[in-house]
């Protein structure tokens, strides 16, 4: 959090750093494009932001794409800013997102983020987000008897990897009970289950393979993306514990980068909640369905074991300024896989993965990620 | 205006009538993907809008994509579907765009539209869009020696076009002097130099050129895209009668068309004011610089002159539904190179144009189009 600054001002911090990461990289000579993620223009009474943006990073007239899809908005971005560099029109763009929350009002935060359910059917009845994911709990719970402990879990892993994250929210570990008697928010979800709000922006450099190594020594390429939706409301659905965009998300991404569950070794998931990332393991397949509170029960999920998720903290300790996250999720694979990862580093990860959800899962994006060299 | 609709069925409206125009295309088994720009969620409370409106056309779970560029908003939409086809991810795409305003009051529509200019330089100062425009105006009068009988003719000729569309907004003709005795808004721009406040959709099927033919019999090849961005305010602009994001866009444009300004049939122009469209036809190249009074004088821009221009109505009086104004211009420019356009059918057109502009024309975005027979 960083008080008094305006969406423009994180924006332009994070892409000096993304530009940064490119020693040989000019801005105003070689990057052609801007493809930015923000979620609402409520926050800040600012849309347009797109040419906003740009302009604070010295690269106007060059064209500029602002893209929204909730908390998926700059995952949204980045699959944009792919096509346009596959089409030929451009070969080096940044690719961005931002959102600030803080200086709102909790109340105001919540009715913002409502904006990406539904109107009619769930805004208008007072459910918010805490309540839509609720749900799904109970039904994960009743379907698969995944216990309150397990989701608690989560949270206390993602706190212990966010503390050896410099840019993480929340710098802190936190224990089961802490969560288990924390205040509930929607049962079973208590506060510790649900990530805060936050402030951030986060941008990558994003060239054509051909490029790439005329900026850096270290380029991680995409090597398939995936992408789906679902209904905006939760009762046009059969069941309210299988993501369904994220299994056929991760399906198309796995298939075109020629690589299954098995070959990930580092993912960043959406852990809006803490029963988005249980969910997230069994529709990803890197357990069977109903198998997710196991997972994190025998620590493979850890740092240390054999997937770990979510070691930049994730939403929940990293935090979740929902337009930034899909790019900074990018940002830390990036890291992980170019062995810039400091204390968390995943020893010898040469292929990474990440998870990106758009309201209650009605979108969902995933890429796969390998190191360059 | 359709009372009591929401935007879903706004969209889901013009999304049908799209398909309709493709008589061997079923969406559901052809259509790939949805690329949708809306301004903005304030006026519904409704974010996330690209899974939403995807499932009330029945698409779900296929991927769907928003983005906001205020009012060029559906022309990012256009570019962004654009680089999908040509990098060969998806060859049949839905493209559109969707606001519904009339429901909020006049002020609460000028503050939503105000969120396209910059909230601490500009908007937190009181100075709303026809305020900006009326400074563009007042600098190009200044200039050149625009009257106010010149703007007020374009409004004249847009309502002379709007008669001949069923679909305007206005169906009524109005006179030079309506305009000039009509209430002032920002001086010199009067009420009848604006456009008004509509709800409205317009969908377009992109396909790539290679199966176009498979779902009609009468395509439109889109040969030239040109986009740029200019600062957000006014205040950091050298002049303000020049709109410099228009001037680079249709250069690009043509450019990449093969074609130049004489080249051109038909176009539709952001009219958003009418001082707009003056400054337009001397950006795009369709007369010299300060000359775009003598234009409208000469009667070149009106139906049977030599370059007919908002041959819909144009935004002033077809209307101006931010999100849909984008691709709205392409359907008016499809219809009129696919002979369609009824009463208001321009002979023989070949060549057509659209220019859609964002905010104080900080977004600037440029399509020429040629029959595909």
């Amino acid at each position: 959090m960083r008080e008094g600054l305006y969406t423009r001002e994180l924006f332009a911090e994070a892409a000096k750093e993304a530009f940064d990461q490119c020693p040989n990289l000019n801005p105003k000579r070689d990057a052609q494009a801007l493809f930015v993620g923000m979620m609402s223009d409520s926050y800040e009474h600012q849309a347009h932001v797109a040419p906003l943006f740009l302009d604070w990073i010295g690269l106007t007239p060059k064209p500029a794409f602002r893209t929204e899809g909730a908390c998926a908005s700059s995952s949204v971005a980045l699959r944009s800013a792919i096509f346009a560099i596959a089409s030929g029109m451009y070969d080096v763009v940044l690719v961005g997102g931002v959102e600030k929350m803080t200086h709102v009002s909790t109340t105001g935060v919540t009715e913002i983020l409502a904006m990406a359910s539904d109107f009619p059917f769930e805004q208008w009845h007072g459910i918010s987000f805490p309540g839509i994911f609720g749900m799904m709990a109970v039904d994960h719970m009743h379907r698969y008897g995944t216990t309150e402990e397990q989701l608690a879990k989560v949270a206390v892993k993602n706190h212990e990897h966010g503390i050896l994250n410099p840019k993480a929210h929340f710098q802190k570990l936190i224990t089961i009970d802490d969560v288990l008697t924390s205040r509930p928010v929607a049962w079973p979800l208590k506060l510790y289950d649900c990530c805060p709000r936050s402030d951030g922006a986060s941008c990558i450099v994003l060239t054509s393979p051909e490029v790439a190594r005329n900026f850096t020594d270290t380029p991680v390429n995409i090597i398939g993306t995936g992408h789906a939706q679902d209904t905006l409301s939760l009762f046009d659905r059969e069941v309210f514990s299988t993501m369904k965009v994220a299994k056929i998300a991760s399906e198309q991404a796995y298939k075109q980068a020629g690589v299954g569950p098995g070959d990930i070794d580092v993912a960043e998931l959406h852990d809006c909640f803490t029963i988005a990332e249980i969910m997230a393991y069994e529709d990803l397949g890197f357990c069977d369905k109903g198998k997710g509170g196991k997972l994190i029960d025998d620590g493979v999920t850890h740092l240390g074991g054999k997937l770990p998720t979510n070691t930049s903290g994730g939403l929940k300790a990293k935090g979740h300024p929902v337009g930034a996250t899909g790019t900074a999720q990018a940002c830390e694979i990036y890291l992980q896989l170019t062995n810039q990862a400091g204390r968390r580093q995943v020893a010898g990860a040469e292929v990474g993965l990440t998870e990106n959800l758009g309201g209650s899962a009605s979108t969902g994006i995933v890429h796969v990620y390998e190191r360059g060299d």
